[in-house]
């Protein structure tokens, strides 16, 4: 088995999160290296691509967090081995990265050009792949975007839909998962709520 | 063999093109549908996520460049099979869509943003992506990114150093690949001459 290590800032979100959710669920040892903000400056420079997360594999650096999640989703048994349900499972995680992008570049803006950025995707792309998203999730069968079961898509669409929902969002409503696309907001709580995912969490409170 | 149609914009560049360019070289019949910038608007709204390409799979659509790409590059032969040179592949195409996103976000801003935003990117972001595609390049053995053969990861980085290099994008200057990474301007004019690639324009200068 390789050795894996897996860096991301420290807290329980993110780019990086779908990667150590599933490398637990898998049950996949990895050393968990997680940055503090003040020490993200002089880290960047080391990561390939000014960002983060990277996965070290016996000692080779790679980034892309979708990359990764795709690695570490075949290493856990969280991604399809069908091309075509593969392809599924790689759409919904692109057009998520794709979505929190989109938002993540309003986080810099001027209060002003913000608030109209942030108007613009709740009421555009925001409200659209959230609907795009519940029709894919309708379409597999309700519950999981792929295969009926949990896989690194569901993780990476848990990780998104939180934000949206955390209201640390100015000026994107809170409840728009909820009233755009509800099934995606039962999604949530059913990735919520699984039990790895939900011991995970137990765990990482207790610590 | 499922029957395919992708669909994009009707020029030999961007998103589209790998995709294009894998299913020739992978003699897979696949419909070529080209949309003309001014069927354009009222095409976006019956896309997924109001953006080309998007791939159609026994009727069913798929969207999201770097999926589509994967999927395409299993079914030509262009990706690979091993887990751990498919995530050095993967990568490469994630890194690539992220720099050119990093360009087109900057092509609707006012004349002096533009100006701006394109030459911090320049000093900053390409200088850096290209520099480490390059080392990854020249780490894969220098001729392919991976696997020592073409693959769809190399047909990525083809319409990237192409765009680079097109004289296209005002503030970045074309000779930025050859002076920061002339192992990318190589690889570019390997690609270029690869029999299979140059068969296909010369066909399509002909049409």
């Amino acid at each position: 088995m390789a050795k894996l290590k897996l860096t991301y800032f420290d807290f329980d979100g993110g780019r990086g999160e779908p990667a150590r959710l599933a490398l637990h669920i898998g049950k996949i040892p990895f050393e968990d290296q997680r940055i503090s903000p003040k020490d993200w400056p002089q880290f960047r420079d080391r990561t390939p691509f000014q960002a983060l997360p990277t996965l070290e594999v016996d000692g080779k650096v790679v980034a892309q967090s979708n990359s990764i999640n795709r690695y570490v989703g075949k290493l856990a048994g969280l991604y399809p081995k069908d091309d075509w349900q593969a392809l599924l499972c790689d759409e919904i995680m692109d057009a998520a990265e794709d979505m929190g992008t989109r938002i993540a570049n309003t986080i810099d803006l001027p209060a002003d050009d913000k608030k109209t950025a942030r108007e613009q995707l709740a009421a555009g792309g925001i409200t659209r792949y959230l609907e795009q998203l519940q029709a894919r999730l309708m379409a597999a069968g309700g519950e999981y975007f792929v295969e009926q079961r949990l896989t690194v898509a569901d993780l990476k669409i848990f990780m998104l839909v939180r934000w949206l929902r955390s209201g640390a969002l100015d000026h994107i409503p809170k409840e728009i998962v909820e009233r755009v696309a509800p099934q995606m907001a039962k999604h949530f709580d059913r990735v919520a709520t699984h039990p790895d995912v939900a011991q995970y969490y137990e765990r990482r409170k207790a610590a």
